[in-house]
């Protein structure tokens, strides 16, 4: 048992380490000739800059989150400050070095290309994994540091508080890095498309348009940086929510009166528990990834796919062996069996794994357009954009349904798995169930990652492939990697909303049994009754923010193309050697992204907090109607923006008279209408409701 | 004490007597030209065919759940049964009359403003008055009937509820008027708009177009009964929440060992309360009516708003002298003051009517285009109708700020008087309180209704006016008339909304109440939990099915106009004496609402059904989650549908261009994406929330 860190710094380090190998296997690549280098360092150039600003800012927050939390009265101090510091840094370094090796590999994949998918395929892939595995890697590593060197060495008390801390500091970077990183994206993206296509009427990607670097940028720091930080956050989440739990669970059930398991010899096993099967899915990923290679005649999907399904499958196998392992002979202090049919746990983490993936599935079958939805909104197309706009939104809201029904269905049989463990389905110690199922959901975080980050680069590749006039037959081959890239990024996202949901919920759980008797959370309390309006409206409010940041950032980006296209001659007829200036383009993102996620960021991590030194109660009202309502405007939006991407580009393959017809118009609406709903206003929500809930939890001793 | 009742009645009496006096001025109004008494009957026939068929299937719906109600072990039975019956029909007689009415002043309005405006002002006034005091005059008298004759006469047990039961059979009728009525309006709407303006070139309410006479037909069957009987159930549901939650609360605060208060002399009085309220704000209401009139030289606004101001202005005088006679010498058993401090359940009252208004006032402010939020609307056109869509949502979504925290403070405040009156400020009693809010905001429902209904005959008479060919200045007038009804309805809809929250939390705490012991409501408790999702999840599907419906329906309309368009010769052109099919199109419309209206329908009443009978802790949060979700939506897509609409409007009186050019089209869009949105899945969420609620009071006693 107490080998179990030791295993988790062991994986965590390999995974570093095939990080560090992909990375160079990608840099070692070539790439291209001197107008891609040229391309691809103005990418990099602008993208590092970027991410260099938001840093800026965001260190000065995270600065006086550390000394607030020195100074208020919440317990495990000084520890939790650094562990939340600890977390922040952590993420911010993944964050930086898998966009660093992104933006690589854009360049690279292009020139690969050039030979055919089976060439560039894997190099997108590699790019992708250098994240995947730097962002699990530090995460693990981050947590099983602050549980060795907190707990184990210094013996600090209140040592749920600090690991909760760590999951703070992840989700502080994590919620910048959405909503800055999507604005940034949007704001290029509708601003540049708006004018470069509507007004100029030249094509995607031309590199006329002033904004086309920016638009490249924005994938950049929004899909994969962005979305880095918001799976290492989930992914730190994952781990941290469970032993949180069960150390407060515990608290009443193991060792009455103590309120702590770790005094209690074998409990510790339940503590070690989350860290194992981190380290486990960590090593079946690790596996998985190195399976992942371009093979002629097997088609895209199932070399992409490859690794993903032996990942998944090896990491059935490691908890159920691990599993045994660990509770074998593990006791309670009266000499009876610390977990009475652990087999149970082990099937609670393979019900979070299929449920994630059942999850993934339903955002494919909605955003796919191989499916009903996409092509009924196709269908509406040919009335105009406005009835493209209200299937849309409808089916993005129908989309709730599967979706919600898999989540209550696997909070319910988790609930009752981890009771049944125990011996004791049905009662409180099976929110530990439910908590384990997060971690089974993101236990192959490093290839879900890999696969998601994938997308981007296989975008930005076709991007730099048509900016570079390479020929036709390249721009195909990025294209049929983009195409999968499309479906991948619905499944990623399916994994990161379902485990926000289930994580939230155990968080929840968290800081409701860290306020104790102190919170009545009786939905009958008018406190409480208060609460949930208030929680129900705050994810509304934050999506309102974000879809009026990308907006006015959009109309700055709008109103700068359309003068360079107007007092730069020749720009926009092409002339030999007429350039647009693209760094201005970039600097209006990057201005408008931080100015314009100030707002809503610090709404997420403000308000609780106002609630809460108000009436606890209250809070814990808020926290459930924001975590609930938050869960299903966060799978409306990303799959509504989804579908309507995917049925502009159906359409753009042929289906209603293809490109160039009216019902191609009404879908490019569609497709920008959804743009900041899937990249910003989306995605975002999953963090919003970790956050606020997270913060909660560190912040109640100070409430209460 | 025992007076109340019979002020009561005579109340209700003298408000339908108005409404008959009304009816006969209207009646009595010259009609027009030959060609507009065609148009009219054509209109009043469609409406009237329509609502015949619609009542058919409801008259089903209601004869199964009177016999449900009078086979399942619920509370109060056979006396529920009638009293659920009672209910529906009144309700219908309401919509029934009141449409009738309403298509009758439609032509006489136009010909009227042949004029002016201070001919045809008061005559769509009372036109829409006859419908506001037919709704509040017989909601008031079923109630009050009701009461008298099962529990004064026939001393049925359970009294709270065969009250209940009332104001479930008011919401069936609601239900599925709002949704029918709601798609019928906008497939027409919808359907007709987009071929005519946008494939065949003719403008609005053109003759030529054969859905002119469908929409007409729709504005009368969805913004006239359907509002009618969305209001219907809004005023019944407000004065039974407080009758029924005062039983429950009183047997443990009063008589103790009881269960009941009507056994215990004075305190009757706080059960005639809501019922003294409901006829003072009735005859204030009548006053306000009587004065308004026509004026040379007042602005319309004005005119129409005396009538309004009157009515809250005397409630209030009203409301404090009411409540002080009545509670003035009431006793406890025990020989205490039945109430302590009753001036302050006149002031809760007085602070729901000004929480009504405030609700209405942010409607006005985020849909009118004198304020900010349209005009950025309108701005956003210029860049074309992504910009408009993602700028109207986010304005939406935006305005579930401050109408949020107005009901929050509502709620709070009222829950401190409500404790305050009875010397007891905090504890449970305050409930009474926050249900009396509604009371208050709802108490002038006669003029609210009166001033809404005349915005939708102003509208017709427009379109009439149009259609008859009658010479320009007439639809000037009429277009004044118009305009004023824009804002008015935002207003009547900020009641709607405001009321709808707090009268479904009084009667979600009388469900708890009811289920006692029986059921724990704490966040905590898993079930709670899933019920939670569940239940906030389902105003999104609801939204989802109606708005898909409306998709479906004017994909339907949009084959017939193209067929009528293709195979009738000389109808575009507008060639003497050819007309189009209008009868076809009424017809799809009549057939699309019905069929479209059943699955939602039956949604919001099986599956609290469903949840309830599997598990009731599960439907509490199941209930909650709804209830604050549902105001969310409710409120968000009212005021985004509103706000494009004016957008719209404010474009075509020449911002940005005015009509014709880019900005106009893309703001033509962002209506007909807000046609559904604030006229089909906005206005039914206040139903949905109620409706859910009432029937898992009504059947709480089955579940358990």
């Amino acid at each position: 048992m107490s080998a179990v860190p030791y295993l988790a710094l062991v994986a965590s380090a390999a995974a570093l380490a095939l990080a560090y190998y992909f990375a160079q296997v990608v840099l070692a690549a070539d790439e291209g000739n001197d107008l891609m280098k040229e391309i691809g360092e103005a990418i990099r150039e602008g993208a590092m800059a970027f991410l260099r600003r938001e840093y800026q800012w965001v260190s000065a927050f995270v600065a006086v989150m550390f000394v607030v939390l020195l100074v208020v009265p919440i317990d495990g101090r000084p520890a939790a400050s650094f562990a939340y510091l600890m977390g922040a840094v952590l993420s911010s370094i993944a964050g930086f070095v898998g966009m660093r090796i992104a933006t690589a590999a854009n360049t690279r994949t292009a020139n690969a290309a050039r030979q055919g998918a089976a060439e560039a395929l894997p190099l997108a892939f590699k790019g992708g994994a250098v994240m995947g595995f730097t962002v699990a890697g530090l995460a693990l590593l981050g947590i099983t540091l602050n549980y060795l060197m907190w707990v184990k060495w210094f013996g600090v008390d209140d040592a749920f508080q600090v690991v909760a801390a760590f999951g703070l500091g992840a989700s502080s970077i994590a919620l910048f890095a959405r909503i800055g990183g999507g604005i940034f994206t949007k704001a290029a993206d509708v601003g540049g498309d708006l004018v470069g296509k509507v007004e100029a009427g030249i094509p995607e990607d031309d590199p006329r348009n002033p904004a086309t670097i920016a638009d490249s940028v924005g994938d950049n720091v929004g899909d994969v940086a962005g979305m880095g930080a918001d799976l290492f956050e989930s992914y730190a989440g994952a781990i941290v929510a469970p032993i949180v739990l069960i150390s407060l669970l515990a608290g009443g059930t193991f060792i009455s009166g103590t309120g702590k398991i770790l005094d209690a010899g074998d409990a510790e096993a339940l503590l070690m528990y989350p860290i194992l099967i981190g380290a486990l899915g960590m090593i079946a990923s690790i596996i998985g990834a190195l399976m992942t290679r371009g093979k002629e005649g097997q088609s895209l999907s199932t070399q992409l796919h490859t690794g993903q399904y032996v990942a998944m499958g090896l990491t059935v196998v490691f908890s159920v062996i691990g599993t045994l392992l660990l509770f074998n002979g593990a006791e309670n202090p009266d000499g009876g069996d610390l977990v009475e049919k652990p087999i149970w746990l082990a099937i609670t983490i393979i019900v979070g794994l299929l449920g994630g993936w059942a999850i993934g599935f339903v955002s494919e079958y909605f955003t796919s357009e191989h499916y009903r939805p996409v092509q009924s909104i196709a269908e509406q197309a040919e009335t105009g954009p406005a009835t493209v706009t209200i299937e849309g939104i409808a089916q993005g809201k129908l989309s709730t349904l599967p979706s919600v029904s898999i989540v209550v269905l696997m909070i319910g049989l988790s609930y009752w798995m981890g009771g049944a463990a125990f011996g004791d389905a049905g009662s409180e110690i099976g929110l530990f169930g439910v908590s384990l199922a997060a971690i089974g959901m993101l236990s192959v975080t490093g290839v879900i990652v890999a696969v998601d980050a994938y997308g981007p680069i296989a975008d930005n590749a076709g991007g730099i492939a048509e900016m570079a006039h390479l020929p036709p037959e390249v721009r195909e081959v990025t294209d049929s990697l983009d195409a999968l890239g499309n479906t991948t990024a619905a499944v990623a996202k399916g994994f990161a909303v379902g485990s926000a949901a289930v994580t939230a919920l155990a968080l929840f759980k968290s800081f409701s049994l860290t306020a104790g008797s102190e919170v009545n959370l009786d939905i009958n309390d008018t406190a409480v009754t208060i609460g949930l309006f208030l929680g129900a409206m705050t994810p509304f409010i934050f999506a309102a923010l974000t879809m009026a940041s990308v907006g006015r950032a959009a109309q700055a980006m709008i109103v700068e193309v359309r003068r360079q296209f107007a007092e730069i001659p020749g720009l926009r007829e092409g002339k030999e050697g007429v350039k647009p200036d693209s760094r201005r383009c970039v600097d209006i993102s990057t201005q408008a992204a931080l100015k314009e996620m100030v707002a809503p960021g610090l709404l997420a991590v403000l308000v609780p907090l106002i609630i809460g030194f108000i009436d606890v109660n209250a809070l814990g009202g808020f926290l459930a109607g924001a975590v609930v309502t938050g869960f299903m405007i966060a799978i409306y939006m990303a799959n509504s923006g989804g579908a309507w991407d995917n049925a502009k580009k159906y359409i753009e393959a042929g289906a209603h008279g293809g490109k160039g017809t009216d019902a191609h118009s009404a879908a490019v609406v569609g497709d920008t209408i959804g743009d900041p709903f899937k990249d910003t206003s989306g995605p975002a929500m999953n963090i919003l409701i970790k956050v606020m809930t997270i913060v909660s939890l560190v912040f109640v001793p100070a409430f209460i």
